[in-house]
């Protein structure tokens, strides 16, 4: 059983989090965490990372990009693999996870749920092909309530396709009127929201006569938490250094 | 057989009525109107109108609104049951074409395919149950190449819906930003384009943990022109009147 | 507030209908009856109902069809409306129901959902204009874990199509092999399986180079809960009678 | 220009390549062989490969797979290159095929669409991450007259599937009754018939709480044919060699 200190355990997210553990039988959760105190629980939960004395194998970080550079400094201090499953990262902060790569195993991928990146590993093994004679649009779906559009996974999934064209384009975001041009150099990307739906992303390949799409949807936040523990079973075995999805999908295929 | 004189019979959509009329058992094609000279063919194409000499039991019009007021006076004129499906006209053209019904029997509608007057009318049996609970988006996909966004049959959809609701939502055309509105007020109407996909519309009633979604695909332009056909053999064994789709799905359920 | 009384709140449905009603501005859950202990509560639960204390104005009942006698019987002599809302009813108990209607408001629907019952009043509104010229396909989706298959909401739906068709069609349960009937006679319904799907159902009406396609999405059991709640508001203020989902959504039409 | 000699040029397939041909602005057609004499053409038509006299530059093969043996030997004696364009090759005459590529170039794949090979392109890629936590179900939807259950196109897909898995997939078609076994070590493929859908085929992985849809459309049968061009101009520049779609696919991305 690996030892797991959970950063951000009374989110919404760590929550979440927190239940899959539980549920894990290789994980066990033996710290938290966070400024609110929470509901009553089986495991510590402290307001500071420097108060925590039990033994840990792995760091899961839930909390908030605010809080990454800290994180970071505790695990390259005490010498222990983390995954960093926080979003809203800068470049700057990037850019000093992988340097944190040099002395610890550290993961960190903009989405951590493994259907999203199996998508866009299918979307990168097309895209090329289909580049010639196929315009792409790509439609996404959440509840009501999410005020940002189009969703930072739309964007993703965009820039992930633009990353293997031979000519990038540019993304529009709706359409009306009556000159709308040629989308060939373009990605048109459509924000639908409604009701209490937890998220769908279709990438459309529009050819002549014939059609390619490929959806992932989501059902519950729990896949998010289910593809950290993932990455920190990957991440307790392995060497330092700065991992992303990529490094667990392509595990899964040796 | 009843005897049809098509007008606009060389346009892209005349084209394909005069292949549906030569393979219906109960229509004959005995003349045509157009202004191009097509193909050869074993029917006379006249320039006018008044050079008609043939007997017609049937008029179908699939040419261009600018012309709609001469055919509905010609018909007036020679007593002739008229199908008028051509798009785009003026609330003064239809107001001219009701009068009309009380000469002649005289059919419009503002799209020819059984399938979206079907879609409508499922849409008007449920959007009032649903109007407190859902959240209405509509997506439609068409070919490259169209211009116009959103398609008259996506405004006719919402337009529909409105009609038989309480409380009449605006349009909103995409969404990008950090600001997004409560959608409850709104119909958002999302324009996708790509390849030659012929035109699928799909509207989607979101709501607390369950979604409705109601599609019309279309494969290609026969339907409208089935829908003209089926439309003339209801028309000639009618009184004089003005006629639409709710006529025509309405004598089916008789 | 009305008091509701709630039958079976331990078990799966049960507990989800709990967490509704307690959230719900208008009612409270004063008593529960269930034959297992469950969590601590803040209201009593009686293993009979001929322990119950409470003064009640609403009875729901999502226990098991083998109380439904033992159910309608107490809620007829203590002349308390009541929700039946479990599945599996034979048509002896759905008499008997319907015959307790006469002395007590009661409520029973083969599927609570608004949503569901919208689509079959959309289905039913469409089919006899299509029978002519489309035919009929159901697909299903559920969890790898559901053993029946099609689903019940499945049967629904093709019972409901059915029943407003002019020619009854057979049901068919996937196709293989090189001598496919033509499909004009049958509905083909197909259950698809995997992963933690809750539940989808999509008709599809296939004609002539047109498809009409309706789906729900169910995202959770809560709809359920939803669904029954809202009956239970509309029986409250009912006479004696038997009523189900098509009097709650022609309520919402008034 | 290069200079074509297409074979089965009277057939339904025939017919969409000689259009496809005759507006490609890189080919030219110069005869045509077919046992049925057809409409007047631009070109001669004959009835045996002996009787050609034009000068060829690629011979497009979509006649019948009875035709195979004497085409392969025809283009082996003119060293001519070769698209083998049928369906329903038994593994004798395939590995004829593979065995001519030693003597000239020569092309051949089970479905000549770019769009369907690009979707096993994408299935390949991610099928062995998902193998452990998803099920597979693949849905195809053809047009009513179709006898044929489930397509040649479907088997295709799942093959390719069970190609790069660690455990080899069953297949099933069609689910009824109570006793619905786990859907791990299956492959569920179902199929719907109706209408006029030229095809749709639809491949989807469910995993807890998430699923993957990859989904080809095809609208028309143009797309065969346009498959076949761009192999026959890929084909027209290659030294002598068994070529199929991912020779072409993976030219694309060079």
């Amino acid at each position: 059983m690996k030892k797991v200190l959970l950063i951000g355990c009374n989110g919404q997210m760590g929550r979440v989090v927190k239940a899959a553990i539980q549920q894990h039988p290789q994980l066990e959760l033996v710290a938290g965490i966070d400024r609110h105190p929470g509901e009553t629980t089986t495991f510590p939960i402290y307001q500071e990372l420097t108060d925590v004395q039990e033994n840990i194998d792995l760091v899961i970080d839930f909390s908030h990009h605010s809080m990454t550079n800290q994180v970071v400094d505790y695990c390259v201090s005490q010498q222990l693999p983390v995954v960093i499953a926080t979003t809203g990262l800068s470049v700057e902060i990037i850019a000093r996870i992988k340097e944190a790569g040099k002395e610890i195993p550290i993961f960190y991928s903009a989405n951590m749920s493994l259907g999203v990146n199996a998508l866009i590993k299918a979307l990168q093994s097309i895209a090329p092909i289909l580049e010639e004679d196929f315009q792409i649009e790509i439609i996404e779906k959440h509840h009501r309530n999410k005020k940002d559009a189009p969703s930072g996974t739309a964007l993703l999934l965009a820039d992930s396709i633009n990353d293997v064209l031979a000519h990038e384009k540019d993304y529009i975001h709706g359409r009306t009127g009556n000159e709308n041009e040629n989308a060939m150099s373009e990605i048109g990307i459509h924000a639908v929201r409604g009701g209490s739906i937890p998220g769908e992303h279709t990438v459309i390949f529009a050819g002549e006569d014939e059609l390619i799409e490929l959806k992932h949807t989501a059902l519950s936040r729990t896949i998010f938490a289910n593809g950290a523990l993932k990455a920190g079973l990957f991440l307790v075995v392995q060497p330092a250094g700065f991992y992303s999805m990529n490094e667990l999908l392509s595990e899964t295929l040796v």
